[in-house]
């Protein structure tokens, strides 16, 4: 899976570059490790954010804290820092994994949209499943357009759409890959 | 839902009072509406927690910053502080959803869990359901004894149980109320 920054939805619908957030990295690489994936990519172009993110994971992958949190440890250590989801994509093939399906998830529907239903089954399919999550206000309309595959929202029990993407990510993986089925 | 800051374990097994996580209160606040609970407790006997709790409800929930936000405000509204869990099933019983029935869940499995499933057939079931939540390393284990349901631990593919408790909640709830069934 792919946490972008770059490009993301502002609240107004504009593109931007958004910040990351601690929380994020910790929250989502424990529930990526839970449920078997094999990499959290983290996206920013911006230097400074790349930067911020080698260090925590650096601070948690190496010296101390790793021997202290050994379990922190080998959640973080799934993560790859990247400046595009080119360069992503690049990095799959380069594992020879491909080809890489680009899955897109959004709070709205979509026409297009499929049921987990539906992609659980698709995740038999020979290649490799790129799973990608927006911050800010979401993933960019261009993101979305470009995807291979929508999945249909998270819907509970009231029309409130406005999970955080940690609760989102946690969501929908447990929903492909966790063991009530 | 009640989120237990006290008594909790910490890192080695004694009971503790932990402290509030401002995300905790944002991301389980918007679960627990997504979801349609009545009530998310925060419960901790600290009075400066409990004061801090306040503070960030009101600064969302009144104002200028609930007028910008008003998903954020549906959501944190929905939040309850309470010294206790003996005060928190007092409230409930004086709403007059009784009686209440405790829920607590853990990573660790326990003889006496029942999956979700099951989970899912009792909550027809007459009277309130109070789903218990621990922070730092998890409920105490006074709280998981004396529980009425002991909830079986989310599995993902991996040996790896080390979810936070922000995701725990999400997928807790989903996999009870969410519409993928």
């Amino acid at each position: 899976m792919a946490l972008i920054h770059y490009p993301v939805a502002d609240k107004y619908g504009g593109t931007i570059a958004s910040a990351v957030t601690n929380l994020d990295l910790h929250d989502i690489a424990r529930a990526a490790k839970t449920y078997g994936l094999d990499a959290f990519y983290v996206v920013t172009p911006l230097t400074d954010q790349q930067a911020l993110v080698k260090q925590i994971v650096s601070h948690w992958c190496g010296g101390v804290a790793a021997q202290k949190n050994p379990d922190r440890k080998r959640a973080l250590e799934l993560i790859r820092i990247f400046d595009s989801l080119a360069a992503v994509k690049a990095d799959i093939l380069r594992h020879g994994s491909g080809p890489v399906h680009t899955v897109v998830t959004s709070a709205r529907p979509s026409p297009a949209g499929i049921s987990y239903e539906k992609m659980r089954a698709r995740l038999t399919e020979s290649g490799a499943f790129l799973f990608l999550f927006g911050t800010a206000w979401g993933l960019s309309q261009e993101l979305m357009d470009r995807a291979d595959i929508i999945l249909d929202p998270i819907k509970g029990r009231t029309d409130y759409n406005h999970l955080s993407v940690r609760s989102a990510v946690s969501i929908i993986f447990d929903r492909l890959l966790g063991d009530d089925r």
